[in-house]
């Protein structure tokens, strides 16, 4: 917090803030681009992701990149939280050799809802939650949250996901479940890029 | 959306942004500023309000800004959606000359809740919308998100009000109730503003 004495300007760090730059370099080697609906982003080699909260620009060999900050979960309740809890692990593992960014958008359907027909159409119709942790611990998932953040940016959400060579059919498996629930006929816009760690 | 020839990278043009500037310049001329809880911002003269979503950038005189981005609701339900729907009015009547500019923040308790958990306190337990909603249509209320916008930002909501003479007991009566609420026990910080149209 800055001090009452200084001018109050909200500041461009913030430590919630995460930045996948696609192009050359980074950590993440790029094995797949896929447009599974709307319009693609450029295939790139690499996939570096910055997690400071710093302000990240495109440089030389860089094709894009996407930003999002984790936030408040929107709509696991007090017991699905707690389930999830007991099984899930943190991005980042260090036997967790394949990734997956996976960028949607939803369209404005979904966003008129109100918060009790997306909660109903997200969990108890499409069970986006339940699908999840049939997949603990092997599969890690961080959520990141572009709509309120850019306006223009081009996805609503952007998932991380890493796992290991073992867990690689078991991946598959969760990416097709879940597009194949009510939830994702509201998606209008879906990218997919699949990384080995090098 | 940016063509796919070009780099794709998230612009800096919100068009859900809105910017409230403190300091002598403005529409709105300020006839108080309250500290309610935690730090004070410092005291101004005026509040000018950008809605245009543009870069806003502190001048000579200007104290501080705020920044949200107005976004889908967060707790109301379509039942209560379609009674809200009924009976509001949007901010900015010409006849509206009293405003006000209330941001709040939240602790950190509240945001480790979950959703069904922060629902029953705003509405079961607070009656957040169905307080809102007796003082409508003669309150005009719009909420900007900041939390997720800027972590280092001094607040997680802006709610702007507008207001004739004639609402102004009404007003008071409205923000006294809320402030009374199981809700309020998880505000940490708030600054109140009030304004005249001049």
């Amino acid at each position: 917090m800055q001090s009452s004495a200084e001018p109050e300007q909200a500041s461009p760090g913030n430590s919630r803030l995460v930045s996948f730059v696609g192009g050359d370099v980074g950590e993440w080697l790029v094995t797949m681009c896929c447009a599974v609906m709307g319009e693609p982003l450029k295939p790139v080699n690499r996939i570096a992701i910055h997690s400071d909260g710093g302000a990240v620009s495109l440089t030389t060999g860089s094709q894009w990149i996407l930003r999002g900050v984790t936030s408040n979960e929107r709509y696991a309740t007090r017991i699905e939280k707690e389930q999830l809890i007991a099984k899930q692990v943190a991005i980042g593992r260090v036997e967790a050799n394949r990734a997956a960014l996976i960028p949607i958008r939803k369209n404005a359907d979904w966003w008129s809802m109100t918060q009790d027909e997306r909660r109903a159409i997200f969990e108890e119709q499409s069970h986006h939650t339940a699908i999840g942790l049939k997949y603990l611990p092997g599969i890690a998932r961080r959520l990141h949250h572009c709509r309120d953040l850019d306006t223009a940016a081009p996805f609503d959400f952007i998932t991380l996901f890493d796992y290991c060579d073992a867990d690689a059919t078991a991946f598959e498996d969760l990416v097709s479940a879940l597009r194949e629930t009510e939830e994702w006929k509201y998606v209008d816009r879906e990218f997919d890029v699949r990384m080995i760690r090098e």
